[in-house]
């Protein structure tokens, strides 16, 4: 195993099965030396892990477990296109939206759910930029929606 | 008429105006060899398809028509900057934002009208992935709004 | 001082320091010739702005006021990673989103704000696409949310 399944593994975690698209897209599109995937829903096993909104129906630790199971998902979409974990050279940006009240200001803690989880798996390669958005409502119900994108380890020459 | 301007004849489509900006903005801008369109609203003829939310004002089939005519608008603003429908290689992506009411859940059904359009027109290359977004409210009241980031069929050297 | 560092001091304008990160990211980021910024929330001297949702708490003129600010902490934000703001080749795409009220249609005269201030500093280097989209809550209040790519000047050979 190379550097990132190893820590994978340090800090107890497998990457999940690619959830299946719920319309006509694909989890993740290669171009030149960037990986970007769709946006990634709180699905885990199967099913999301909360739905609402946060601030309403889910709480804010529940909200921070779904802004990591999405960011988990996101991951494990671009190894899947990549062929694996170790494909990848850097995270550079994560796009988060987060379906929550009109007067929710804990959006940071939230999405600090997934930008934590990607520095500790990536280290000084999982800094980026980031999107944190409220929004009304995410498809199913999905209490936030996160993408990101990634740059591969071992880019052919010329790109 | 190459490939993909044939395919709009058998689809019975013609590809529209591009819609004038209601901003200081541009419909589309090239960067190496990837074209990005500004988020195009569900302008036909100069007038929005409809107007409010889907799931209250606007129902799911009119949602579905104004994601068709929001990606009809942006692949038109593509086309145009490259000098035709032909010149576009490839769709890499789709970023909708569906104005929604806060207990609506149709979000995929709504932007498939977007991302089938895209995989009947380019086929496999049309293959994207997406952003998929409820919202309260949208520019003008649009029911969507939606971009698009496309590869050029025919890169110069060094791109 | 080059020519956009010179039209600065013409517009009588100042670039922030870069507002501190409110969560795990950082403020900008560098692959190939762009830079993309983290979206950047309303904050002047260390305070936002204005805070609620334009339409309510938030008149048009104050929500201009913030998109005019959430750009400059932008634009500070790459020009602070490449080492001035000369070294800016050109801004690309402008992504903006307003707290709005459910029945607010003014996005485009805010957004303009940023993207007025943009073509202003860099001319028709400041042309860029953009997507502008109301939310019900953005971070801490903010009433706008604004991130920019942006193109170097002097591209390293082979980018």
């Amino acid at each position: 195993m190379g550097a990132v399944a190893d820590r994978l593994v340090e800090l107890g975690l497998a990457l999940p099965a690619v959830p299946a698209p719920v319309g006509s897209y694909v989890p993740a599109i290669r171009h030149g030396d960037l990986v970007r995937t769709t946006g990634q829903l709180a699905f885990r096993d199967g099913a999301l892990t909360a739905t609402g909104r946060v601030g309403a129906e889910v709480s804010l630790e529940d909200g921070v477990d779904a802004a990591r199971q999405a960011a988990l998902n996101a991951i494990a979409a671009v190894a899947d296109l990549l062929g694996g974990v170790d494909e990848i050279g850097a995270v550079l940006e994560v796009i988060g939206y987060i379906a929550c009240t009109d007067d929710f200001t804990g959006h940071a803690p939230v999405l600090n759910g997934a930008s934590d989880l990607i520095e500790q798996i990536f280290g000084t390669a999982g800094r980026h930029i980031r999107y944190n958005v409220g929004v009304n409502r995410l498809p199913l119900g999905s209490p936030v929606e996160i993408g990101i994108v990634a740059s591969v380890a071992s880019p052919v020459a010329g790109e």
